[in-house]
């Protein structure tokens, strides 16, 4: 059995999340419906991490056991014609036999898009969270900062995740403007249940001058969620890298 | 009655066009049924320039006569939450009685967005015409200069259009690079049915080196539709600028 490690990359827009699910479209079961027929067989994907609906990825990872030949630089192509123009697999190689995607992943990088605009851009409404005030860019990324390092996330974890311990390490949070989008990114070891998105909502909060850069840093050291802002929207959201 | 000028954007993806239709939903019923509630009468509008199903605008333009009393600054706010994510009204002014969004148009922009990758791009798959090979920009942009000026441009005219002269005046052509996209602008007095599409085909074959530029320039000399290239597809076509 070989095992394919396969990268991809989707609009979340149609789908009801990355997971299969019961009564609703998951990116898995599209995958593992549409790939089947590469492979020959049937099979169960592993992903990196599950995205909520809306949620986007350039860089989603999945990995599976195969009997199937085909050569692996063939791989993205065979599978364009059969995926939705929604999913793109950008990349597929072999990998070890322990290789997991969830399990093997050593970091994650997320981005949080933001358009910052009274006029909304039409093209862009499923893929940015439209504010519709300018925010104090430099404020937010002095605020980012508080959170690298090893912290409990408490703050910023949702109920209804899996559970286990709240305290993750982020090696970098970065607040920049790309053009007229403003980019948050947050590379870190794990990530919590909504954790980008909670990050974001309070951030935002800092650059409409809701909250001071203390008072993030006293959200953050609460340890409580109904202390912070509220949870940004999932169309913001990219899964941009998981690193290995 | 108050003559009022709307300009719209969109994106066309769900949309058989902008002109109302019988068995299909064009943009403008949309624009018409929505905004009847803003203005307080229903009306039918002037439209600078039918677009075909798929096609884009970010400042399409439109007018029409009013007996509403609501002021022009706050006509695109009161718009927002009547009007679906995928048209937004980005601006809004009273104009003089005999404006006609058609017929006082002196030119338009209209422009053209490729995105040369093997690999598409899942957020742009109705954004832009994917071509899987490194167009010769350089070769394009020579050849765009061939059709600025007066000339008969029948080779780049599809049937099924309004009849009338085949002569047309461009201003400008660019084929630029935008970051990863390729952009061509032509501006231009008017365009034919179908003229930016056919003209984009035939300088993507330029580009392809399928076509030389002497080729090219054989083609507009020739007056004949069958001579030239392929139609590009809609979903990379966007009306960017209407001028009075």
């Amino acid at each position: 059995m070989r095992n394919i490690k396969l990268t991809v990359a989707y609009d979340g827009t149609a789908y009801h999340g990355f997971q299969r699910q019961t009564n609703a479209l998951g990116i898995q079961q599209v995958l593992e419906d549409r790939l089947a027929k590469v492979f020959g067989h049937e099979f169960r994907i592993h992903m990196a991490g599950r995205t909520d609906a809306g949620v986007h990825a350039y860089g989603q990872v999945v990995n599976f056991k195969t009997t199937g030949t085909i050569p692996v630089e063939r791989i993205a192509i065979a599978s364009r014609s059969l995926l939705p123009y929604d999913i793109v697999i950008t990349n597929a190689e072999e990998v070890p036999d322990d290789f997991d995607a969830q399990f093997s992943a050593v970091s994650k990088i997320y981005v949080y898009k933001i358009y910052q605009q009274t006029i909304p851009n039409p093209f862009w409404r499923n893929l940015v969270w439209t504010i519709p005030h300018t925010l104090d860019v430099a404020a937010m990324q002095q605020a980012a900062q508080i959170i690298v390092g090893t912290h409990d996330f408490s703050s910023f974890r949702a109920s209804g995740g899996p559970p286990g311990s709240p305290v993750r390490t982020i090696m970098s949070a970065e607040c920049e403007l790309h053009n007229n989008i403003l980019e948050l990114s947050f590379w870190g070891n794990g990530f919590l249940y909504h954790m980008v998105r909670n990050l974001t909502g309070s951030l935002v909060n800092v650059g409409l001058g809701k909250y001071s850069i203390d008072k993030f840093k006293f959200i953050l050291d609460q340890r409580d969620r109904k202390k912070a802002g509220i949870t940004a929207p999932a169309q913001g959201l990219y899964l941009k890298e998981v690193r290995y």
